[in-house]
């Protein structure tokens, strides 16, 4: 058996790997076209930032063994050509053609199974002055090394970081927590992180970046990049120019490599990714794909998407390994499990999205929940801010999204869980983390977020967007504050709300004769959950019509200037 | 609709508040015998340690209200009276005779639905001096306000705690962290948490422990408690006399509260827990029960369990809140998840432990790993040792119990989501955590245990304990380790081991001539990943009966000594 695998970072060498536990017999052939392989290209903006010393260290083992050729000679005898490209697939013969960086030598391969693991490329948008030099992309280690060391020689001030998806964020802490660059995060799209959060969600991610300094244009597409002396000047818009950059980079994505497959007739799908059956096999039988240059079923919807993720590369190339090697293994379908850390934040989401949700033609609906990672008594809890998607006729969960200083992605590993076992509300009410003070109250933030959910199905209340308050009109609806005094005092409503009626929770029921009847009624309180009970009593006394405000003033807050 | 509910903790005020909600018209009286409710009782070790400041924030509100009668008659419209206790249960007229503790008057009250949440009481054994001043349990708010003062006024110098389950360690960091009293741990099983954690993990725990301070006694039952002068002295076992203790503390467990109801013919079940159905109703169809007075159905087992933690009782009372209102609710089966924190490290498991496992007629196998809960390059990772436990004929995910420094109820609460879901190993391969390198490294500690389980369930290798390097003996099996040079130096294999060979993993397929043919190994490197790579290259080479150390040396490193 002798197979070629196009592309040696983590699924094609995860694949390589596993082939060969499988299958001491097989011939196995990994080429790639540069000279660095099996880096952990994630850890590339903490290199930049400096946690990480020296770049040696992302290609190596936990064991300080550099990750070479021969390296995976050695270990996993597996043959890892490097400055090697493929250049053609001959599918009827099972050839491919290569050729070699280092002398520009071409010669062929002959392959039974072939893998393609090609990875992505950056998204280069198609502006004036995009190939000036200062304007680079962050993808390849020859960049992170190149930036590090700008940054190290402080002959980097100011940086404008183009595209504000996970990798621009990390890159936008990676230059200003340690080296202190002035970063401006610019961004087409309304929100940050916009293809994985809300944009309310995204907004508050937005309002902590800002805090920790970051100038921030969203909404503000790149037109040009002009140079200007001795620095680059940004024009956003039709004539907002931002100036003084010593570098500019792009971070707007990246896109499968597959001109390669496309050429030889292996079909690619709408995001431009190969397409794969179950087993990550591509149209032609003799040839699988694996990692970032794929497309994958989700679980939620009838399409496939395209995640480059070291994990799921990871999971791809072993389950092409196992294929390859005789055993059946199936890559199940994926939720898009996702996190990141910028500043003191974690952010995370799993699922879909709201706008995605729609697009998938479910009819969703959404709750917020304010909370703390520990119980309310336990000293330094960490805030946590989360958003819990579902069907309103289904009651499936659709997603959830939570950002904050608290402990994200624990809720997100098991929401994670529930989704890939097609979870309805109901399994969220019947989820059984494990409990104690240091770690959270006895009723979870899920569990909550599951029962609000619960009543906004059975139209006992409605529930609005955290940043509603901002834009709140007493267009004939009463405005209720449940808060006390004290609460009120230190987090007071907004300029906009002028009419309104204060009533703490614990004196409502017996001071509800106060209150108009006969209206319908916006109700607040200070983290979603006492305003969400105000509104079951006020309906208990006849009000049909309420709503509150999910996540309450602390959720709030982060709109209110 | 009159409802009466014994018992206002947590399982009985969330059935009380939950039926409020969904039934404005009902009557619903909960009676309580003690005086203080609805008081955070899993906050009370903290409130010891000093880490709450007074009793009452274990008994506010998050908003600062205290959580008394008169906060659930206005804020709940729910009628709590204290000082009452329930003397019997009149099933025929339904009708319960009460009892004032504040005038020894006897009353009745009428009911349409009984809740019986009476919550649980300490087992006391029934031993000499148990009855002597300074002998306490810890369970009731009177205990943990008298301890903290005699803590506060440096009477208490030195303690013995007898029982080293949860309570029994809480405490045991409790009076060390803080208050820097001598603390003397007694436990009857073998190891610690003994219901909870196989014996190994126990070991991990102990050794934790040791090395903060703690003076351990496993396998020493508390025979009897003596008073001499000023202080007490402990005698476990049939001579061994420890002695200068302030004070003893009873942490021996708990018991259901069940008296009253078995007196009126409600069904209990072996633990001693009421027996409910799916719907928390007992065999009287007007009475239900909730809290740690049941038993419920485990997701693993045929059999029921009584578990006694406050995340339950809120579930399981909301479910009766629920039922008595006309929603049909299930409480689902457990999986019994639970986490502890004992100074630095979290310990937690969720599922079956391997005695459970085969009681309960499964055929587990286990695995472990040594693991660090952030990327490999990535700074400061903690540690996790971790174990997972599956049937080996099913390959039905059966447990997993994980201790460390490192993030443990991320993955805990994973594993009990995919539990509920009756997972099997595949669905642990197809898992789908969040992954960026400040939280992990792209493969899970989940999926390297999984995989392992794989390849014990395919023979492919075999694992062992990590303790098994203290006692191993070289009968005819080969020892082979196969880390570098310096990791050997820094972490040298015990004294048993003299008959060696060392091979670096990365020099094994070169060298695997040297090593001599026809026996069984037993490999070893520093956490598991890389002998159990070994040991897949080995069975290439032709040698069938191999071997790894579970968690490698550093895992192992914990029972060196």
């Amino acid at each position: 058996m002798r197979v070629i695998i196009i592309g040696a970072s983590a699924a094609g060498l995860k694949a390589a790997c596993r082939l060969r536990r499988l299958r001491s017999d097989a011939k196995i052939i990994v080429i790639e076209k540069g000279e660095y392989i099996s880096y952990a290209a994630c850890g590339l903006p903490y290199y930049l930032s400096g946690d990480i010393n020296t770049f040696d260290d992302l290609r190596k083992t936990p064991y300080d063994l550099i990750k070479d050729p021969d390296y995976f000679k050695a270990v996993k005898d597996v043959d890892v050509r490097i400055n090697t490209e493929a250049l053609k697939i001959n599918r009827e013969d099972k050839i491919i053609l290569c050729r070699s960086s280092n002398d520009g030598s071409e010669f062929e391969l002959e392959y039974d199974n072939l893998v393609i693991a090609a990875g992505a490329s950056p998204v280069i948008p198609d502006i004036e002055g995009i190939t000036l030099p200062g304007v680079n992309t962050f993808t390849r280690a020859e960049e992170a090394i190149e930036l590090r060391k700008g940054c190290e020689s402080r002959q980097i001030g100011k940086v404008a970081v183009i595209g504000a998806g996970y990798i621009g964020i990390e890159l936008t802490e990676a230059f200003l927590s340690l080296w202190g660059i002035d970063v401006t995060l610019i961004e087409a799209k309304t929100t940050i992180l916009p293809e994985i959060l809300d944009c309310e969600m995204g907004q508050a991610v937005e309002k902590m970046l800002q805090s920790e300094g970051v100038e921030i244009h969203t909404g503000s597409c790149c037109e040009s990049i002009i140079k200007e002396g001795d620095s680059l000047t940004v024009k956003i818009g039709k004539e907002n120019l931002l100036n003084g950059f010593d570098r500019v980079i792009i971070c707007t994505g990246v896109r499968p490599n597959s001109a390669l497959t496309t050429e030889s007739g292996i079909m690619t799908g709408e995001k431009g990714g190969i397409i794969v059956d179950e087993y990550m096999r591509t149209n032609d039988e003799n040839i699988y794909a694996a990692g970032d240059c794929v497309e994958v079923k989700h679980i939620l919807t009838d399409s496939t998407v395209n995640i480059p993720l070291g994990s799921l590369a990871n999971r791809m190339g072993r389950a092409v390994g196992e294929n390859i090697a005789g055993v059946k293994r199936k890559f199940k379908p994926v939720a898009g499990s996702s996190i990141i850390k910028a500043f003191d934040w974690n952010i995370g989401c799993t699922g879909l999205n709201i706008n995605k949700a729609i697009e998938s033609e479910y009819k969703p609906g959404e709750v917020w929940g304010f909370f703390e990672d520990k119980a309310h008594y336990y000293p330094e809890p960490l805030p946590i801010m989360i958003k819990l998607i579902f069907d309103l006729e289904t009651r499936k969960v659709l997603g959830v999204q939570a950002v904050g200083e608290g402990d994200i992605i624990r809720r997100i590993d098991s929401l994670a869980a529930l989704i890939l076992n097609s979870a309805e509300i109901d399994d969220i009410i019947d989820f059984e983390p494990a409990y104690a003070p240091p770690y959270g109250g006895p009723i979870d933030p899920l569990h909550y977020l599951a029962y609000t959910a619960e009543s906004v199905i059975a139209e006992r209340t409605a529930i609005l967007h955290p940043e509603s308050i901002k834009s709140f009109k007493n267009d004939g609806a009463v405005f209720l504050d449940v808060r006390s005094e004290g609460e009120i005092e230190t987090n007071p409503l907004p300029d906009n709300i002028t009419d309104k009626y204060s009533i703490p929770l614990h004196e409502l029921r017996s001071r509800i004769k106060e209150l108009p009847v006969g209206k319908d009624y916006i109700v607040l309180c200070q983290k979603g959950m006492r305003s969400y009970e105000a509104a079951l009593v006020l309906k208990e006394s006849g009000i049909n019509n309420t709503a509150f405000i999910g996540g309450g003033m602390l959720f709030a807050n982060i709109y209110k200037d």
